[in-house]
């Protein structure tokens, strides 16, 4: 049943596992391309298990508002729709609900809230959430949860975590156990390291597949990101997966993978493809600049993508100025693998006992 | 030396047969997908070769201004500057001269202009459109040529076509012989059938290694367009290969090639691809159409593309509604591979001694 987790070698905090689920096996530590709409955007699936990918995150809010989840399931599910073979975690629609949705109303029950798109009428609650994630055939589904802002007072941080606490419980309740399929919970409470103690301890308590750590890198700054992951880590079990939510820069994933996170998602290598940022072994490079213009290196002479492998600077320089498509293509196959790379080598430094030595050579 | 053209069948006028150039084999009749700015817009090359494409058109009007000819022939000239191995012909600019450059000035020199990127001047002559051609490495050098407009007073009309033949001498004058490189020169003449005619004897005189017939399909309809063809066709000597400049829908390209036209291009295909516009063995049908919506059938049960083997209708509605890039990367890829297999079946048709017999199955 459920998802299963393996660990297969430890370093300190950090630890190498294997994930297997309803679509194969992942190996962790693992970063998770975003296919908000059903696409990881400017990459066919074929491009995208090319980078070395084999799990994906669905957005529940976008599809549910376009194309709809019945539509999906009643299409086969995400996985043939999206014409994706390997796994698919979705989240819970609670992040974007907050962030996109017009005329939002809170309460006990869930978000009622207008679409972005049309102004049609929605709710969703814990029970919708998990529902929607069932239509769509995600191998991972996520609790429903509340995005506590930041900054925000303590007492509206503490309220917001009791809340997507009571909706963790409902959200475990209506989750269907199915073979290879697991829910996670996600741990709340600011940048308060009492209140993340107690979120984790409250989901422990209910008892998911995997505990998702959220509301982190929305402007707490690196420093605190890592201070509430290492407040919230040792309270959640050993053996079952740790998710990172939204996170983020390379360095980010460097330091969070030292403090025992297995799982990662973000939109930052496929946005940054779209606008010429470049993700390298040398640092981050945003190819618009003129001094590409003339230069015939590849991107990153170490990188195994069909940008590094086929173009030069120059041409990908070019691409970037005339607005082609082909640039936003390039570039992100180029970040995806990058982030791809990093997982992997990361892997081999916690195999072999380095991992504290694993450093970006080059500034955060 | 030059290109190689080796006619392999004939069935009436139409004929199937093959260029060799320094970039390899294309068997005729063959359709070009455009390349404008040194890209077939959404595709990889690599993707431009699995629909069966061996060769492409590039714009020298765009190249020559961004990046420009100079720095394309610095970075190893276009074939890997785009990482194309197979064949690539070059327009001579003459027609995007007129359509897009501002402050336009035609003398007998040639035209002076400015880019429409950053406005600076420029001056664009048979001489140095022959240069820029052999600084971005064609395989296919294009005589440069002024394109009649549309519709226009006979006296008009040829003193247009008198000067492109003046144009195509000098072109012919300026061009460098490299083994496996070619010129062609460019019929004119309007809708005029002597002037057509006085055009390709003009041509065939100052001896090309192969013939375009231009000014067409800009307004004068398809009946005249082939009218037009068959006032050409026998005044071209039938050793080389001859190309109908900017065309078209596939029932003009399976009407031209029944009147002797072995090479074509057009954006259709790939700019149809961006708007949601997929061409099938059924015709051409809108994906933003919301009978598409809930559709679990492949666009063209019949093709072999990404798009048709890998997705339904509904999904490639969902991505065309939601402006994913990924809809244009598949629908064009889908829309080349089209193309792409009808000119593989007009050879066919043509080796069998059936292409009169050769329809669309779908109204024109």
């Amino acid at each position: 049943m459920t998802i299963g987790f393996e660990v297969l070698a430890a370093d300190g905090m950090a630890r190498t596992g294997r994930l297997t689920t309803a679509h194969g096996v992942i190996e962790t530590p693992t970063f998770m391309p975003v296919g908000t709409a059903a696409t990881v955007k400017a990459m066919t699936a074929e491009g995208v298990a090319a980078t070395g990918a084999r799990i994906v995150l669905g957005n529940t809010y976008h599809l549910m508002l376009r194309p709809g989840a019945e539509r999906i399931a009643a299409l086969g599910g995400l996985h043939k729709f999206m014409n994706w073979p390997h796994a698919i975690l979705t989240d819970s629609g609670g992040f974007q609900v907050m962030s996109l949705a017009s005329l939002r109303t809170i309460s006990e029950e869930g978000v009622a809230f207008r679409s972005h798109l049309d102004g049609s009428k929605h709710l969703l609650s814990p029970e919708r959430s998990v529902e929607i994630q069932r239509l769509l055939g995600a191998d991972f589904t996520m609790a429903f949860d509340e995005c506590t802002p930041f900054p925000a007072e303590r007492a509206q941080v503490e309220a917001s975590m009791e809340l997507s606490m009571r909706w963790a419980e409902r959200s475990r309740a209506a989750f269907t156990e199915r073979p290879g399929h697991g829910i996670f919970g996600i741990v709340q409470g600011g940048v308060h390291p009492d209140l993340r103690r107690r979120s984790a301890e409250r989901l422990v308590g209910i008892g998911f597949d995997g505990y998702a750590i959220g509301g982190l890198a929305i402007g707490e700054g690196q420093e605190t990101t890592f201070a509430m992951i290492e407040a919230t880590v040792p309270y959640l079990p050993t053996d079952r997966p740790r998710y990172l939510m939204g996170v983020g820069k390379p360095a980010d994933l460097v330091g969070a993978v030292k403090r025992g996170v297995d799982m990662f998602d973000c939109v930052l290598p496929t946005r940054s493809g779209r606008t010429g940022q470049a993700w390298t072994r040398q640092g981050s490079l945003n190819l618009r600049n003129a001094r590409h213009a003339e230069d015939p290196a590849p991107l990153d002479p170490e990188c195994r993508c069909p940008a590094c492998t086929g173009h030069s600077r120059a041409y990908l320089h070019h691409l970037t100025k005339a607005g082609e498509i082909l640039a936003s293509m390039l570039l992100t196959a180029h970040n995806l693998t990058y982030y791809t790379d990093l997982m992997r080598d990361l892997r081999t430094a916690i195999t072999e006992g380095q991992v504290a030595q694993f450093e970006l050579p080059y500034p955060a």
